[in-house]
């Protein structure tokens, strides 16, 4: 049985297989409508995320199965002092695979030692959130057509920003990739990500304060949040923030096929101007979602795919 | 592809025929139990309502779909500053058809300019709550056969009544409607119920603060909640309380065939004596509810009846 | 139509109909996975507990069926005042059957006056958590094929633990069953069971201290969680909370095929070290949960069991 925890958990190989199976679900997605019929996911969420739990939700209903679970730590067994491996034991006995979402690092992880039942790690913490990862892999092979050699600016809050991190040790499997790191000081990328992503990997990359100047020499550009609650002071964040904010003008600077994508929910760090303009594949990521979702959901069940008869794994 | 925001959003033919659909769906359920299969309706209420949430699902779940969503705001993206428009696109992804519920006026509408699915507006604050305008109709027409030449009175909370005036704003489109308004002085009627609708279609009405010298008067009563909170002193709210609950002994004063509706949730604006009165007929229009909400999704999914081979609208 | 409010609420031969029926369940899944095709239970749990309500909605799953509800007070109509009785008229438009948890005594039992449907009490604060009772009946069946002639011990607290009181009444319809309660001076089992159950039963009983002494003489242990708020100061919780923890050293005390059982969430009163030991039963009882919610959603909602071609009750 296999679980998806970390985003390196499954090797490029087995990524590729999964990112090609949600690629043929985006096609035809009536071909797998009732591939899990019978099945049920338990959406386990110890803090609330609309997005991913009905993304998951609707994944699991468009393979023909059913969905039960919920939607925020006061209304789980939590309050009564029950362990995340217990929770995960118990819910084993009500459904065929079970989502995680939970604010400590580690709980997908523990629940997945105790679970009979493939778990899916759907964010913990600050840490690892793998389906955005595959996500974000999808949405820019489908955009550029490959996963290698291409220059991807990050912007925006690189500390904290967690899909960031998973997406460039993602992009390092793949040969000839250059990361553009554009953000305020305080809110530079790790060390830890140099140290043991980039450095191991002898990839190039580069620190830049500044977006408008980075644009141009970009194939793709990945947008994060910048919240006010990271800065020292308020004077620090007003003056920092208008350079985070990608707009039509800004835009324009850009390669006309150099997709712009965030994890979202965005603030207002994407002008709203941004939406109408052919680069803007924030929403194609939402719809991805829901494709990498059901490849997900056949993997771990080991659903053989009705297209190739063979299963994913 | 059509919404519904405003009860006015369709045409008096159409409204009629989304009434025909339901009463044919109250009669042959069965034949509708497929329908729609493989659909999903996302209900997203912003504000808790388990009538209402509950109906769409439950109507949703007897045409053979399938149900996602949340429950109240604090399971929402609003939490992290998504806004309305980002969660409808979102959401549009996820599933066939959105019902949404929103503190906010307007809130809905801006929704459905957004969405790549149908939107139901499913009440916004003191605004609108078109699905149960219908159910106010169908559950008229039941009882009375008709929807025009009647006598109504609206008894209890008129000024904040939202369903009064939507109610009232539909039945002016048929002809000889007569209104009796029956509140408090601090509860009457808004002036832009008068002015805008009742005067330009020379509708006769009368403000009176009597119910049981109203009652005789009547075909068809519909009382309100009166809130304590909405007067301005205990010593007013516990004088005037009384006079707008209906119980039995006032009902023996009003016609035999005049039936009773109410929006509920009751307090105790109604007795409960009152409810074993075949007058009584809030409980057939919770059960309305799911029919005309089987009809809604049935017309905006543009679902063909199977009884007459045709969509709805 | 029946309810199921009391444990005591079907005969000792029903309740041998339900065991039997959710043991052909469990050794058949695959046979009822479409009994109950279009059919939705409502459950409406005004406090939480994931594990009861995940439970129900996955025997009905699991049967075929659909489900709809809410997980909290604060989502309900409860807020806006109304009342079970209302409440109860309404889902029944809306679900074929309710599943209801409630803080307060009685309330289930109120529903089903005004349900229209099926009502099961999912646990009504310390009174009645009839499943519960069902699941610690089969799972002691499985285990030691036959539910008389049993020395049972109940141990931790007995005083508000309802589960133990609800067993007990059972237990007593079958002859020669005895039974040790194992407890601290504040908790001992409250003088209305004794009074009104043991004895009318004659009953042979013992009310004891220490759970080590009496290991040995048990032929099933049900533990359950002693609460730190119980205590009258922190002194004796801590003096007395580690004498009624079941670690691995204490149960090699006890007979080797004696089950341990739990209603589970446990917080420390049985170490997990027994998880491992095949006398460990209480993850046994979830997944008969399951089970017996199924075969209790088929009893009431008068579904024929496929394999006898007979309705239940």
């Amino acid at each position: 049985m296999r679980h998806l925890i970390d985003p390196l958990d499954f090797t490029l190989e087995e990524t590729t297989k999964v990112l090609d199976l949600a690629d043929r679900i985006a096609e035809n997605p009536e071909v797998y409508s009732h591939v899990a019929d019978g099945k049920k996911i338990a959406t386990l969420f110890y803090e609330p995320s609309t997005r991913t739990r009905l993304s998951f939700e609707s994944a699991m209903l468009s393979l023909g199965g059913k969905a039960l679970g919920f939607a925020g730590a006061e209304q789980s067994s939590a309050t009564k002092g029950e362990t995340v491996a217990d929770t995960a034991r118990v819910v084993s006995c009500y459904a065929d695979i079970i989502a995680m979402r939970h604010p400590k690092e580690g709980a997908p992880l523990r629940a997945s030692m105790y679970a009979t039942v493939p778990v899916i790690n759907a964010g913990d913490g600050g840490h690892n959130h793998p389906t955005q990862t595959l996500i974000d892999l999808m949405t820019i092979r489908q955009r550029k057509g490959h996963l290698d050699h291409l220059t991807v600016g990050f912007c925006g809050d690189l500390k904290f920003g967690r899909t960031v991190h998973s997406l460039v040790n993602s992009l390092v499997r793949h040969p000839g990739n250059e990361f553009y790191f554009i953000s305020p000081e305080e809110l530079k990328i790790p060390d830890y990500v140099v140290e043991e992503t980039l450095k191991p990997n002898q990839s190039f990359y580069k620190e830049v304060t500044s977006l408008e100047e980075t644009l141009p020499k970009l194939d793709v550009l990945y947008m994060t949040r910048v919240q006010k609650e990271r800065f020292f002071n308020e004077e620090d964040y007003v003056r920092l923030k208008d350079t985070y904010i990608l707009n039509q003008e800004k835009l324009n600077l850009a390669q006309p096929d150099m997709p712009v994508l965030h994890p979202l929910p965005r603030v207002d760090e994407i002008a709203t101007d941004v939406d109408q303009d052919p680069r803007a594949a924030y929403f194609d990521q939402v719809q991805n979602g829901k494709y990498i979702r059901m490849a997900l959901i056949m993997a771990l069940l080991e659903v053989p795919d009705p297209l190739t008869g063979r299963t994913v794994l």
